[in-house]
């Protein structure tokens, strides 16, 4: 299947929703697709079990906060010199690309290397969302290695890290990140296609084409895109959670570009103004929602905060005060959810003090 | 010639005093080289001029702020481990290790890693001092390029930093060391042996020995040791001013170790209390020393704090309150006062905001 002019804005939607705030803006990640796409090149997606087993699959992403990816776009020569350098640090040529996460740029990006290289993408990505750090992967947590990290910006800089465990890559590729101006195009998780296989979270390119194309077709057909979502998720196989948890306006944002991260909490009140605020609390990602004491959803399921009436995402950078937004909550498949990813991604990691609990045994009342 | 144990002292106490505050704490410097000579292993000094052209000479650096150095100490196998990460980037054998500056560890630490690979040590570095700032070195200023930059902490943690200028480099290093936990082994600048005769201070590691054995002799002759390194000094090749520039106590001292540098301004009166009081910066290593609005000696000139009655040099994390210290000022060599050098360490570079004037020029009066 190619990835075409007139399935982008679908796909950037859709991308954006499954990076749940963070994962580059899908305007900018649009702009730098549809670039390549009007210029005639060609995006091949294929899916994971096309893949030979020996095949060399590399990742790529844009490394950064929110906040500054909106300033400093994503850069697709950089992005394959980090490719470049990756096949001169193993010795082999890459034989496909591969997203390491969802979002509106880090969908698009390895889209945009596939094309300037000619080279097939690989439908499926580490997170079936997005997350703040390089070390949350399916990759790492089933044992394929970050390193090496190759971090490259648009001056030609270049860093490689090889660190003794992903979470320590993740703590030196950030500050080189932030002294190359608080962005980087980075390729890491180097594997084979059998890895690629039966580590990664499959056709999450495909998924987020869907997702914004229902998100679309409810609008143009005027019917209520969250009910839309709802019952697509519910279709899907396996079936997926989709609720609503709350529905309100923007009341408080804070929001810093701190360690690398856009790290805040945002604050959400009925249209009304009855009833308890939502808390969300954010590290480039949506990963816990709040009432009071009550937990509403937390990572790893998705907290995607939408536009009230057209559903269209809302990253982390994008929130301003007085937005009428809907926060939907969707559980991740199964492989997110293992003991040992819940280690890695669970309610503990980004300062939730409790044991993970399924969104779908949380009960709402919106 | 060999650097064998008798000499270690002197060895030591000189490069300290080269250090000018920073390059490390010598008596940690002098326990890492006394191992490895108890245990047998044989240092060989080469002067520059008995290099091959085309041999390949590796510096090698313990890279960190002083106040970290004397907690983490360096380690060998760690810099051995980034020589032989150089050889692999470069598919070439190290034909010798050299320092890329004086200093108590890092005039001795290329000892270290000499006696562990059997390689001979170059008798020269790219300071003829120390600097705080990896692009500050003569190879930088007549043109040997910084990277590839590796840099290895004990836990087999490696970055490689290939950057498109020396000050990229190094900003880019810095915040890798920091996070390595302030302080790292790197090998960089990795050159020929014509760059390393031409574009090198020479004769680093002799000079040090040589004051380190005029600081002693002195001493145990009973003679004054300032009087005996102002006549030292007037009789090397070409003569080097050696002059007194304070005579007090440390009565203020502002010091933190902040961006992965010692930092701060140390306040010396007369032990009479009269007179103003002298103010001497630094970043790791003493920049500037002025009294009121007098500037009585910047960098590159040698700015060295030492015990008033012993001589032995004090580095920046061994400053106290009041400790009785005399302050030296020396003149650095030709090759340190060009245009081009001091555009990389002129007083401009470390907040004086003057042109550098030599401070044989500069009259003081103790």
């Amino acid at each position: 299947m190619d990835l075409t002019l007139d399935k982008l804005h679908d796909f950037a939607r859709g991308a954006a929703f499954l990076g749940t705030g963070g994962g580059g803006d899908p305007y900018v990640g649009r702009l730098i697709l549809q670039q390549q796409l009007r210029s005639g090149a060609r995006v091949k997606l294929i899916d994971p079990s096309e893949l030979d087993d020996d095949a060399l699959v590399v990742p790529v992403a844009n490394m950064g906060a929110p906040t500054v990816l909106i300033e400093r776009f994503p850069n697709g020569p950089a992005a394959v010199a980090a490719v470049r350098k990756m096949e001169e640090l193993l010795g082999r040529k890459a034989a496909a690309i591969m997203p390491i996460e969802a979002g509106g740029v880090n969908a698009t990006l390895p889209a945009v290397v596939g094309a300037l290289m000619d080279l097939p993408v690989v439908d499926a990505d580490g997170m079936g969302r997005a997350f703040p750090e390089l070390q949350m992967t399916t990759f790492s947590v089933y044992g394929v290695p970050g390193s090496p990290v190759v971090i490259k910006d648009e001056h030609d800089n270049e860093v490689v890290v090889k660190a003794v465990d992903d979470e320590t890559a993740e703590w030196l590729a950030r500050v080189v990140c932030i002294r190359m101006g608080g962005k980087a195009e980075i390729t890491l998780y180097p594997m084979n296609g059998h890895d690629a296989k039966t580590k990664s979270v499959p056709r999450t390119i495909s998924l987020a084409m869907e997702i914004g194309r229902v998100i679309s077709d409810a609008r143009s057909e005027q019917r209520d895109p969250f009910e839309a979502l709802a019952a697509f998720f519910a279709s899907t196989e396996p079936a997926r959670c989709c609720k609503i948890l709350f529905d309100g306006k923007v009341v408080d944002l804070l929001r810093e570009t701190t360690r690398g991260f856009a790290i805040g909490r945002l604050i959400l009140q009925r249209i009304d103004g009855g009833g308890e605020p939502m808390e969300i609390a954010f590290q480039n990602e949506f990963l816990s929602a709040q009432i009071g004491e009550a937990v509403l959803a937390t990572a790893p399921d998705l907290i995607c905060i939408l536009d009230r009436e057209t559903a269209e995402p809302i990253t982390t950078e994008g929130l301003r005060y007085g937005q009428r937004v809907k926060v939907v909550g969707v559980s991740v498949p199964p492989v997110m959810r293992t003991p040992e990813a819940l280690a890695v991604w669970g309610p503990r990691k980004f300062g939730v003090d409790r044991d993970y609990v399924p969104i779908e045994e949380i009960d709402v009342a919106v």
